[in-house]
């Protein structure tokens, strides 16, 4: 059995994952701020997680980490989780030294994306060509091939989020105008609303619903950031599916529908696009869903299988 | 021994590799039109490349084929290649049955990716990661990472011509506005400067240098959509290094400046492209390139691989 952490800002999902990769139990915890106690926090789960199938924690066969920031290929070591308050994490020193099981770490949204491929193959009977796009703060993307991660040189492939779709949209935070992000990212959507509230892109919604004239403008905006970043997606990486996650995706159908209608205005003036039949491409995952801990449960068994190959 | 062909509209590019990976001859015939021809032209080559390397044909041990137009992945199969004048062409059963030699094909932007890379890791003693982007009449790029072609879910990965990146832009015959191909497709541009001329993208840059308000329009707008693709190929596939290719790319520097000119402006107002040093890891591929030829001469190899695990 292995098991599977998906560290965020403010929440950790923890689960345990049978050989046939069903998750057999998880566990949600409140994340702590900095290494040692992100560290404490996957060790304190990791006990719980053993409690609850009934077996010593040193039975599990791997542990793998999913966290926001960067991960060199095939390590255990994150670098710049600035939401988690780290600049520099060894999880195989920390971690695993404490446990005495293998770890590897990714970066979340491609640990989600390996997730949502699983979960995807385990319901339609195939792995298929996939792509994650996560629709949080900011936006990224991770692509799926037959349950292998597309990860590029340096494991940045699908930051989809920095590409440039309007040189007359909004300024991004990262200097450029008209990111997808500074469309469709929860944060640069919060920061042009500019007024209190603990759910600002429902606000936006709301408020777009009773015909304010700025809601309706950013609400337009998220949903050509949500349309764009699908085609750039599909276009580049030829994918047979994007699957949308992350707190945006929390308004459900409310944001689906103006996306789905986004698509579906692009394609009525494109037989191109009409051909890629994009609309009937995207599916949201279910609220609560633990794509991006199953992931990184499937990510981390890559360090046993790499270990028998080393020793034989 | 084995062999390569790029089958173009007007000419058909052939090669003899060596299995160190050498070009050991190279010929250049025009191609014919239609399926027989093209078959014609194909089998013709393989003649005469026997003779110039003084082995008779049956002993080359595979063919590999690039043409403009799809291919089912690992097949020999062709189709919609419009430019050829072929609807669908099955290679195996033509030209693998004419010479007795087992034959794969690839789109030919694919085929010059996978040289492409070839040539780059010979030159820099690794395969790296990168993507070859393809000026031509249209635009399109392929993603290779260690010697292996991404294809995606349906072998298009990489088409990035018709992802738009400004909403206002000029109409693209595919139906959207500021698709990367409508700014820096040599057809499009052809087709808005509207003026004869058996080189209008060097006119183009010709009556921009003397001047001319619409030729100055075209020439920006094409750095523009190089500089896009650039930031859209290398944000979405993380690859080190992008190389040019393509009858566009016949305007060297005078392109090239103009490219690394648009990186370098958004790269000033933006910290986060600014870090990516694009500007760095852009190349041409040297003018008359076997790529796509010896690309193609990789990919035929695969069909005897495959046979070898298939047969034991």
């Amino acid at each position: 059995m292995r098991l599977g952490f998906d560290v965020g800002g403010t929440k950790t999902d923890a689960v345990a994952v049978a050989p046939t990769g069903t998750v057999v139990a998880r566990i949600r915890r409140p994340t702590g701020w900095g290494a040692e106690a992100v560290v404490a926090t996957v060790a304190g789960l990791t006990a719980e997680l053993a409690d609850t199938v009934g077996i010593a924690a040193s039975e599990f066969h791997s542990i793998g980490v999913g966290m926001p920031g960067q991960v060199a290929p095939g390590s255990a070591v994150v670098t710049h989780a600035v939401n988690l308050g780290i600049a520099r994490l060894d999880l195989e020193a920390t971690i695993g030294a404490a446990t005495g099981l293998p770890v590897r770490a990714e970066n979340d949204v491609k640990a989600a994306a390996v997730g949502a491929s699983a979960l995807h193959g385990a319901q339609r009977g195939d792995g298929g060509s996939i792509a994650y796009l996560n629709l949080g703060t900011g936006v990224a993307a991770g692509y799926v091939t037959d349950g292998r991660l597309w990860r590029g040189a340096h494991g940045a492939a699908g930051e989809v989020g920095h590409i440039s779709v309007d040189p007359r949209g909004p300024l991004c935070k990262c200097g450029q105008h008209g990111c997808i992000e500074a469309l469709c990212g929860g944060g640069a959507i919060a920061e042009r609303w500019g007024r209190p509230g603990a759910l600002p892109v429902r606000d936006v919604f709301d408020a777009a619903d009773a015909g304010d004239a700025q809601a309706l403008e950013l609400r337009s905006g998220l949903a050509y950031g949500v349309a764009a970043a699908i085609r750039v997606i599909v276009l580049a990486g030829d994918v047979d599916l994007v699957l949308l996650g992350g707190g945006v995706t929390a308004l459900g159908d409310r944001m689906m529908s103006l996306v789905v209608s986004e698509l579906a205005s692009s394609a009525a003036s494109s037989p191109f696009l009409r051909s890629l039949r994009l609309a009937e491409r995207v599916e949201m995952l279910p609220p609560g869903s633990p794509a991006a801990a199953l992931g990184a449960a499937i990510i981390g068994a890559e360090a046993t299988e790499q270990e028998a190959v080393a020793h034989g």
